[in-house]
């Protein structure tokens, strides 16, 4: 790991502390009366040159947020006004755009290059302020060169607003996992401000960044009524599989389905959200993959890529000889499943942090 | 551009001919009482080489409808009895099917090549004799060599069918566009015969034949009731995401959904329809774009391909200092939007024209 | 074709006589007054090296099941206790996974190496049991190495299980067939154990292991209720295409719908099953294609891969001078529709069966 240069530092430090102060005044709005109703929420994110390690020896340079991909979580509440600082500290232009929000009145704050604002250059910022709708399952992305930058560079993360009056179902849910899905072409590793181009062979495939064995269980226990918020982050399609259940396709972009309807695999394409909710009536350890089996290697060794399973607390799993994973180092809020549980705010993940670039 | 030797001349005049003698003829109709019943019309269609310019400098040897890609547009009623003379001045056979129209007892008028009839050879003509049904928006296209044809040659266009009784959500549409999805590579550009093949690398992607920049944006105001008709003609997926709005996903492949359902991007593959209802009632400047992200490069370049913008007449795009297109020269019926307001007939696009081929 | 060793004759010979015993079983048990409760049903399977043709010259060496691929069919009721003995004849490790099935209180038989069991090692047998649940089309496929043994070495076949209490509309069928789509490159062809690696070039494409014109047609007639159950058996997406006629999409993964929709075109991925329901009202001979067009190809030949059509006997195809299989010699079982309508059972069918492999 390299030394950071003193300006990074000071930035970077600037940064944290914007998010301390604002802590401060949220938790000073959460013992307010009026906790129900739309807050204001500050937050600030540093882009960064960072080196991701996706699986065993395979890295990837990256821009990161915070550090991270994917980004960090932004959990709130529908109706919140939202302000996000954003500063450009690679050395190539990015824009912020806040996929599946409507950005009424707000359309400068939509974060496409050239179209509702020009690109943040290197070493500038850009706070973008919207109101947070609709409600659900929404993400966000640089929206420069978004062939590299989204396909490829991992610029992506989490947006999640609940809704006011949520339905029963999603009071139901005990556990909450968010899933993000990407692909990406080795060749390209190394070369930030390349690739991403007609004939690129994508050779690693991740969930949250890590590919199998790297990925993390999700760990469920019978009677959890369990939401899994797939995000087609990257530039592949996927078929994700789910063993051992019938899942429920709840919310599709964010927004509940009139008419619900039971599978157990599920297509989707870059940009769209798919809402499970898997109802735990069945102990075992199961798989979880992308059916598109190409999807399951890493470089061209086979049963990698976007796999992990299922693992319910009635299955003592370091008695199951053959499992693979018996022995695991288990990471939490690898999914996110534990920000989710905590109080509305920006979450960072340790699980997601990568190493500055040289 | 080379001098049409006169026999192809002479064929394009006699088909202009015959549409200005039916273009009276169907004038004529539109005055009796009987306009809501059901009309037989006679349209006319020549098959030929042309050189269309895809964006910039990238043209493509296609095989034209009426000099244009994608080919001209059929509106018609539901019931309607339709004739359309197809005379192929190509070098190579064809036939075209009529995507998604029963052919109830005219099977022999599909259009498939050695199944229900054979092909028409290069100088031949042959009339297709059908009722227009079901209602909804269908497509046609060439069946012979489909992988070189309808992937890579631009054989398509529109079939519109309105129905007797339309549901009344079409009622209140106050914009109708329709956009055809293909992709291109560029190492076939100048070989037409060829391609279409395993191992192929598209490296262009265009809406109704052009890639950003030269695609056009929408321009609606608040209170229009926008149909979006998105039609799978080439031969690749496609997840068309829409900024600053939920669109209801109102009909597949013509046949309006028993439950329509929201959503921000929508996934389609070739072959396959999806109708957009989409309340225009937030002004901005938004992006509409293919969310595989490769499908926004021009060749190895980026932000090109499968994009463009909603532009809401509130806004003064030449106030918005970074907007690309803020001078851009504004080419209408670039989605049929100015077609589809006419009456019923076939309707050729300027738009969509290109050179004769060398 | 080669002589089997004396050893896998004994063997294929020991599975064969299982079977037969079995069906004696069977036949008792279909007389006695309980047959409509929950049966106890054993089957054997034994994977072997096969060279199997696809079309035309071209072979591929596949891990069969009983010597063909796509592998037996599975037909049992909802609730049945099933127990498969698979026995491992090939040299390299497999397992038996049955997608989409609950594996109630047997995880452990859920088919999944490293995860669920070890993998079955060569020369091994292993025995699986579970209850056969939910009903629908679900399928059976190998675990090990997915990306080559799934994607391109023929290792799955159909599994249906019929409800305890069907819907109406299932009452209606009148012929019930099955398709499964896979995608095969060639260059791996002779190299058991190697490929489906990233830069893959898929170049045959299959409906039940046969590639056009060596697939057959849909012989129906006119008043038939037609069901088809596509599933996605490969590696690639199809967008299948049926002519002259709106199809119901019925269930997916197979559960029934609760709002089915009409469409004439149906994307689907890897995994996932649709069952569509045709009702034959069109009496033609039709068109039945992915409309994903390089999926027509045989290697880089046009109009072959995945095409098929539908006769309606009305049409008496000998006197259709132009149609390319009006002397074509029809393969029965094809689509397991002879299979379907016989007793409850493991079926196998002579159409699949490919030669050991030298």
């Amino acid at each position: 790991m390299h030394v950071m240069p003193m300006i990074v530092q000071c930035r970077a430090l600037r940064a944290r502390l914007a998010k301390v102060i604002f802590a401060a005044s949220a938790a000073l709005c959460a013992v307010s009366p009026g906790a129900a109703l739309a807050e204001t929420r500050q937050f600030s994110m540093i882009i960064e040159d960072t080196i991701l390690k996706l699986v065993d020896k395979q890295t990837f340079h990256v821009f990161s947020f915070n550090g991270q991909s994917p980004g960090p979580l932004f959990h709130v509440k529908e109706g919140d006004d939202v302000e996000i600082e954003v500063e450009n500290q690679t050395t190539l232009p990015h824009t912020i755009h806040w996929h599946g929000l409507y950005q009424r009145g707000t359309w400068k704050h939509d974060g496409v290059p050239d179209v509702t604002q020009p690109a943040i250059p290197p070493g500038e910022t850009f706070t973008y302020r919207f109101k947070a709708e609709p409600s659900g399952t929404m993400w966000y992305h640089c929206h420069v060169n978004v062939n590299e930058h989204v396909a490829m560079r991992g610029m992506w993360g989490p947006f999640i607003i609940d809704p006011k009056d949520p339905p029963p179902v999603e009071k139901e849910v005990t556990k909450d996992y968010i899933m993000m899905f990407s692909s990406w072409t080795s060749a390209w590793a190394k070369k930030p401000g390349y690739g991403g181009v007609p004939g690129d062979v994508p050779d690693f495939f991740t969930i949250n960044g890590k590919a199998y064995p790297d990925t993390q269980p999700l760990r469920i226990k019978e009677g959890d009524v369990v939401r899994i918020r797939l995000i087609g982050a990257g530039d592949e399609l996927h078929s994700i599989h789910i063993h051992g259940h019938l899942f429920e396709v709840y919310a599709k972009d964010g927004r509940p389905l009139a008419n619900p309807y039971l599978a157990d695999t599920i297509l989707f394409g870059p940009g769209e959200r798919y809402d499970l909710i898997l109802r735990a009536d069945n102990p075992g350890i199961w798989m979880v993959h992308d059916h598109i089996d190409k999807h399951t290697t890493n470089g061209s060794s086979p049963m990698g890529g976007m796999m992990t399973t299922i693992e319910y607390e009635e299955i003592p799993v370091k008695e199951q000889s053959f499992y693979k994973w018996k022995n695991k180092e288990f990471v939490p809020d690898f999914y996110y499943e534990e920000s989710m549980k905590k109080p509305l705010d920006m979450h960072e993940s340790p699980a997601f942090k990568g190493d500055p670039a040289p």
